[in-house]
């Protein structure tokens, strides 16, 4: 007779949780952690303050699990392909496009909680998988050997968010064309940055 | 008789001033404009916080100010040649080094203060002056002309900056050697990408 019981209470927990890590995204990615304020989650939410505390534990902890969403849901939509690099930059410049709370979550992140040593949940072990396939591909001189792998995804990351980095918010106010030009010009970039030179093929 | 008693005002005015700059500059870099606190702000410049408010107005023009302020340096510091956007970028990058403080606030800038509508004195004009002159370069074939001068400024930006933007205090804790290793990067991912390419110098 237990499950009738507690499945809606499981549910309602999920659901609500779910909730506050969207109000959270959107309260954090306007107003960063110091500015964040607990009441307007709560009221976006439609969930009593003391949920957040009792499911997260604090507004840094919050904080830390809004982001740790975030990242997964990039890893997730953005597969990383070594052979195609710019067209990895395109789809990430495409995401962030889409996405503009992610790129204000990760800058938030990097001047209020790097410091403390936390880092977004996968996001290492991510990397390191990133610059080993490129070893691989410079190994194969798919990729060029000029940069170490590290550098490589550095720039390709640095090209791909340019533009959004200058203004996060702005991209919305580009007509399709223009963000369509901006597109190009990224991808463009990575090409010329990572294609093997002459002397590396020859 | 007035010179010798309003000359020591004005001199104890201007250092006064140029405290609370220097003050603000560490309290903004390390808290953003949220999370600053006017009372360390005070204690370090060892001034009241009364003249905070008559020189300044308030905390987030004190910030405006702090943005001018470091704004300038950097203009004044690194100067600008489109015939040498390589030398630019490992020049750019050897001043976000040794003043990690420049890159932190023009982020919190970016987070907490663009959608106002302020913008750092000088920066548009200065930014208007750097494309117009990479147009002039591209006219005559000394850069490719493979992107727009808008894109060639902000991918060489975001080149220089792109392992600070990882991480804006790390820097000081790599060898010279890692470091100089990441210089040379930049300048040659910013040749790759300026070089006019064979088609269009032929």
């Amino acid at each position: 007779m237990s499950q009738p019981l507690t499945r809606p209470k499981v549910r309602d927990a999920e659901a609500t949780k779910a909730r506050l890590l969207q109000a959270g995204t959107e309260e954090f990615a306007a107003h960063g952690i110091a500015g964040a304020r607990i009441d307007r989650i709560e009221a976006a939410a439609n969930a009593n303050r003391a949920l957040i505390y009792s499911y997260f534990g604090s507004k840094d902890q919050l904080f830390d699990a809004v982001m740790d969403a975030n990242v997964a849901r990039v890893l997730d939509e953005v597969p990383f392909k070594p052979e195609d690099l710019p067209g990895y930059a395109g789809r990430l410049f495409d995401f962030l496009v889409a996405n503009p709370h992610l790129l204000r979550l990760a800058t938030w992140h990097r001047l209020e909680r790097a410091d403390t040593g936390h880092e977004p949940q996968g996001l290492r072990a991510s990397v390191r998988m990133k610059t080993e396939s490129i070893a691989r591909a410079q190994a194969g001189r798919r990729l060029t050997s000029g940069f170490t792998p590290e550098d490589v995804y550095a720039f390709t990351m640095a090209l791909a968010s340019a533009w959004m980095e200058a203004s996060p918010y702005a991209p919305a106010a580009l007509s399709e064309d223009q963000l369509d030009a901006r597109r190009s010009a990224v991808v463009e970039a990575v090409r010329r940055l990572t294609t093997p030179t002459k002397e590396e093929t020859s």
